[in-house]
């Protein structure tokens, strides 16, 4: 304990940390004041993306356990919530960038180039971690050319770690219930859509108020949904879709996320429920945020091409539809039943869900 | 003053407000506690609604005189910043709805069948007081079909009133200083621009850190921002990008909003200029809700069709990215020039520009 | 099945609802117009406030079970959850009526006195359904003086009714676990707290870097953290500090509290912690809100008295600070031991707490 | 330009950035996971807390002008409402914090002692820069004691520089109007506001429908208010209020805000009116951020003291309601008089208030 007193300054290395805000303006003579914001907002994005990066190793980390300790599960949801308190701070933050004009940015803007945010290693990174695959990235996307050697090693490396998608998906496959002693959930589970969906088909058929037009127009999109329930029933045509890159969670473990969302009441299903309710927050929050952000940049350099070279706000609009990694989990509300369509568990399987203690 | 003493429950006809949440799943003796909820919230949207439209109605009103009387246009200004903070209330309702699961959802939904949101006569005015074109709607919208004949009746009328992208290009057109005794800002504006375009094409071609391939690459994206200059100096290609529905407000109007743009900071632009960004902020507000709301729509329902027949959330995501209103505003920062490039006013323009009281 | 199809203006009763925002000013033939804005915020505070007890009826309802059957508790957990999400809403809401300034409102102001939002039924019946008692009510406060005789009588049984407290306070108290066999968690806790307490002395004695001030100080401080510890192993001291009102839950229900929060990672004490947790945020998110509430009152009106007759902001400010329910559990951490110094859970009690299916 | 190419990581410094969050639970050989998010947030504090002051500085700077050029102001109040922007943000950090539990934070909460966020040099930068006293700082508050040397003289220094209070106070004494050739504007509005009381006094001694005890408690009230406007048609009891630390703006500068507010629609007023419309918010983006930063560190650590020495939660919030600065300007309203109260001004005044250019 000779340690000297700790205080606040050293312990946050402030001198450090408050001297890297070298404004490019300055250096060149010519002072844009706002170019101090633009510098800090983008760091304060860096240090928010290495607390998402350091939150996603410690999910990832307990989610790659052969089993996941149930007072672990706890910690993994709350590591998600805390990502996703973090995204809203990245959505504000935006709304600072926001207090500049356009006009203001010009003042620095050239002197950035070829520099730009997609040369963000981490944010790269987190959708690594995440299991963004590059083959959803999209083409045409300057993805590792602008980046030095030493990034590009690291984000081909990140490639090959399993990702956060990796671990759900083993972590599912391996969940009990779907067969539990004589009770087959997914016999069970498809008896239940089938009569639901012919009631369905009925309703339409028969609906009073529906013209002939109305009636044709429904009726043929409940057979697109009635054929999304055979490619769920057909463990085949469910490997085509996902081959065609419509689904990627394995068959397996995409019913073992059907099975906790349906029972989610049970005990030992809440927390892998809210598992995977933090998963859909968490990719909601960053295709929010690229929204917003795709939105920021026509609003700043309108339809001109950003620094880094690329078509600018296009582009990035363009990666928000298609940076979603678990659309699989936002799809699966497509296959749920109503509360009085489900078929009832077993007592002895909803006893084995639950605690050990009874009162 | 016989009045009896205001009473704040009768003030804000409490009775009547809170005595219209009729629960369809209570009404069909299934009581879905959540409906509740649902119900609230769409109501919120709704009155948040008609205050939108309530201010909308004033600044259009104040818009759509012949000459804009300088105190009003701080009111104009005020107004849209009130629409912008509602906005934000608008998003985090869309929380609130999504603290209720897929499952507890399917608890009511079929039972409204076929209401939908797409049923909100208010949201459609709002768009149309905008000034959102009919053509915009995405193709194969049941626009119109699902609603009642009084409020078709509505929504028609309502397209035919001059919307406030309508006020705003007429009160643009009258802005005076674009030819200003003997300044012609354009001219000045377009020798300064082409200026700079020969300098940046100079500056691709000469940059020794750029390979051959992205040369090419950026002197193709350069050219492109060169045509975007070329249509903006010919009044006839301008018109064809009108025409073809690239552009909505007129030349004159596109030119003034860019002379607000750039001289800003003189003190009888600076209202106009926060009249400008503010249309740009709702335009993004609605923009952000859109794209908020399609992200819920997805979560909550999957892949089926929404409750009024319609394609659910790809149907939403696609208006989210074809209803903008400002997007003429959105692109302005295309054609803004450096401060330092920036022609200077003369002194008599500047003087004209400012207060009559000088200190 | 013969009903009209249903039509979303019906369902949400939108000719009711967008029909009952009577301005004041209107009536008197001098429309003040940001008194619809004022009016409509009134009234969406109001949806919500409505939407809170319907929660708090559920909770309330749940928790005052005999024995709260573990799927119920999640339920609770959304139900303040949801709260929370709303009582965000509540706060933003407020910034809608700073966009209205001092003078706007001073057109229409004094035509409501004297109504005023301290006769909100809805906020009150909230306060006493959490369980803020009526001697904890500012002195001075003009309760239920200003209150319809109806009103009066609703919020007089409603105090009568058990609250959220009483019900927190009985399930707390019949929490299992604080002797469990052989097992004592008081006692071991105790012993644990009295050791780090003496730990804890000894470093101020001895700390190096303290001169004599500094020591004399934090000894002082730390006697009083020491004493705050007595009276928690002291029944009769700790209801002398409840006698005072320093204390609301009993010593039983407040242990019990304690071991929730030091033993949260137990499979079987998860949800109960987060309940806890979910107290003391919905405690916070009125606190907060009350607060903003008298800041926002100070600059409409400011030193003046309220339309109610009521010292406005400053009334406000003091019962931000009084009224909060569950500051017992605010008051937690004071008592927790590190996770180190924390005994460990006999393996028969860990198992006990676990799930009764193990893979 | 033979310069490198810019690149992102080195133009924000992210080798450094990303470099000094040392966790001194991992140098202890004891990580605790949360430290990290700890470090982070308060290194995001101070990089927003450098931005703000940034923005102070280039305030103060325009505002301390012997005469604040019209193009100036905007972009004065474009500072203000950037802070306002950030204070959001930091509102939204805190509840990153909260995501941290009090078990989790006891883990390493040891470890910083004797360190503690008292002293954050930034933030009583901001203080002072904003025009905090110091007799305004609390009793007992560990001031400058806790501080290094050096930092105590960089604060020392900084409260004796004008303050936004002091530059502002002296541009409101160099407001002209207050009288303007033959128009008095202080005696019209004494006349109107005498006017206005006589009136409210003989509504509250004629009302109907107050019995005696409310009539006598409505006059006390209304004297007090009476009493409030005595102090400001007399210099000298408006100095013996701020001799008592009532007010702090003096006499001349109290009144010119007045004219402003009461004027803010004429267009030489609307960005002065938008100027004390900033101050206010940041005032009360401040004040916010200190409750709910109390509450935190309630939740966080009870009633224990705080790592830093103090007391804690009950120290903050006392800080909360005293640490205002422009509380002169809350108080304003009071003293508004209703449009329709308020004296014309002459034509020629407003004509001289208005723009030279007129269409």
């Amino acid at each position: 304990v000779d340690d000297p007193p700790l205080y606040y300054w050293d312990y946050l290395r402030l001198d450090q940390l408050l001297g890297c805000q070298d404004l490019e303006s300055a250096r060149r003579g010519e002072l844009a004041r706002d170019e101090m914001m633009f510098i800090v907002t983008h760091q304060a994005f860096e240090l928010w993306f290495k607390q998402i990066l350091w939150e996603l190793d410690a999910v990832n980390e307990r989610m790659g356990q052969d089993i996941v300790p149930e007072r672990e599960m706890g910690q993994v949801v709350a590591g998600l919530r805390r990502i996703v308190t973090i995204q809203r701070l990245l959505g504000d933050q935006l709304e600072v960038l926001e207090t500049m004009t356009p006009l203001d940015f010009l003042d620095f803007r050239d002197l950035l180039i070829p520099a730009s945010g997609f040369q963000s290693v981490q944010f790269r990174l987190i959708e690594n971690r995440l299991g963004l695959r590059r083959r959803l990235k999209i083409k045409g996307s300057p993805y590792t050319s602008v980046l030095r050697p030493e990034h590009v090693e690291m984000l081909d490396r990140s490639e090959h770690e399993p990702s956060l998608l990796d671990h759900v998906e083993r972590w599912l496959e391996r969940i009990p219930f779907l067969r539990f002693g004589s009770f087959d959930f997914w016999q069970a589970y498809r008896d239940a859509a089938e009569q639901m969906l012919a009631r369905e088909r009925r309703t339409i058929q028969m609906h009073p108020n529906l013209d002939e037009r109305a009636r044709a127009e429904q009726l043929a999109q409940f057979e697109e949904t009635a054929e999304t329930f055979e490619a769920l029933f057909d463990a085949e045509q469910y490997e085509r879709l996902r081959a065609r890159g419509k689904r990627r969670l394995s068959y397996q473990a995409f019913l073992a996320a059907l099975l906790i969302t349906l029972y989610r009441d049970e005990p030992i299903l809440q927390l892998p429920f809210r598992l995977l309710t933090g998963l859909v927050d968490v990719d909601e929050g960053f295709t929010t945020w690229r929204h917003r952000h795709a939105l920021l940049a026509h609003r700043m350099i309108g339809d001109k091409i950003g620094t880094g070279g690329t078509s600018g706000h296009s582009y990035l609009e363009a990666a928000t539809q298609k940076h979603r990694v678990f659309a699989d989990l936002f799809d699966l509300p497509t296959f749920l039943l109503p509360r009085k369509a489900l078929p009832k568990l077993p007592p002895q399987v909803a006893e084995q869900m639950s605690f050990r203690y009874t009162p």
